[in-house]
């Protein structure tokens, strides 16, 4: 099943797409850098790829076990995963248990406040338009997915979040938010692509309340790496290897 | 009917909403002055107010006609108009015939594209935190309003549209897109409020494109009294008297 890499399909911000054998199957490598603000601030620290790359293992083989369609096959080394080839939905699926980024001067309410239920938002995938905030009169008009996709992606990303949330919570985690993205495989199925960890996630310490995601880098609060290992060691299950 | 102005219940950018001796029925005023970017952009010019307050009357008049329920009464005077007191949702509605605006921007599409459909979205009735574009998960969080309110609210915004762009289109102007509010009367109806005009309308000739509506004041694209007189001209069907 493994293939070597011979061609880089796309890179983007933190990962790179390589070419295999099978058309069917691709390589995504997980890059060493963080990129924040529409890749305005920039930083990068040796194995965040790495650590992200088998915290996403884990998950993708957890949601899969559950039944949730992923496109995970298998770990080809510490920092390569080998996926299905997916045609993407040109959207960001946003998924909120807690008020936390944009939805605080969204709504009005402060960080950290629990949501009665989990609140689903759209972006629309466009760097140069900065990811903006889409409704489903946009969607339709940009005819970037129909309707019926998009329950389905709704379902998709609920069941993902009742999975993942206690599945966190066990650990010691707070979900307060993720960024998910779908796809379509060579069969045909839309199913869970891209990553899912401390860069797409914000994930918060249950006991201190302490921030370990992304947001370390984004608002400067120092020890971003030591963010990203104390959520490896609690989702994989052991301290990272260094 | 009519009743002389005691107390001002309300005073906002564009009106002011006095109390009268029927707690049903409240008079609005359109003041002369403009408002633009939240307030930030300020001007005025004289009988801006009687021009808005008399296209608005002219079009809450042939929206009652056609059926869609509005809380305008009749016309007091030539600023002043008799409505229902009305408890309003805290929700702008836009309904966008073409490109314009922040659409622009957000779909990446250039002004003045026609949509090919009306596409409606709601904002948040915030000024402190900028009217923000929100979407049915984010309404149902803040209890702005149950899932059929919105329904019901959809459906007359685009009565409304469907009923003015007609309107507008034999007399020479292209409806690009408005923004409506809507309220509770006394009887706990729902009806349409606020006020339709070239405040709360982005207007073009359609002959020459020129925009007549308040992106003149926006923009800074000088005229603004005789963009505002021509629609006047064309939804009154005559001259400002001076």
């Amino acid at each position: 099943m493994l293939q070597q890499p011979d061609a880089t399909l796309y890179e983007g911000k933190a990962k790179i797409l390589y070419a295999t054998t099978d058309p069917k199957v691709v390589i995504q490598e997980f890059k060493d850098d963080l990129t924040a603000f529409n890749a305005q601030k920039k930083g990068t620290f040796f194995g965040k790829g790495a650590i992200n790359c088998q915290i996403s293992a884990t998950l993708f083989r957890l949601l899969a076990e559950k039944g949730v369609p992923v496109h995970f096959r298998s770990l080809d080394s510490p920092r390569r995963m080998v996926i299905d080839r997916l045609e993407m939905v040109p959207l960001e699926v946003v998924v909120r248990n807690r008020v936390a980024g944009s939805l605080t001067k969204r709504l009005g309410i402060p960080e950290g406040e629990e949501l009665s239920f989990p609140v689903i938002e759209w972006y629309y995938k466009r760097d140069d338009l900065g990811d903006p905030m889409v409704n489903r009169d946009h969607i339709r008009i940009l005819k970037l997915a129909s309707d019926a996709v998009l329950d389905e992606i709704r379902t998709l990303a609920l069941r993902t979040n009742e999975i993942l949330l206690p599945f966190y919570r066990e650990r010691g985690l707070i979900l307060v938010d993720m960024k998910l993205e779908f796809g379509w495989n060579s069969s045909g199925s839309l199913v869970l692509g891209d990553e899912i960890d401390g860069d797409t996630s914000r994930l918060w310490d249950a006991g201190t309340g302490e921030k370990l995601d992304k947001d370390r880098f984004r608002m400067d609060l120092g020890s971003v790496k030591e963010g990203y290992e104390k959520i490896y060691e609690r989702v994989v299950g052991h301290a990272v290897e260094s």
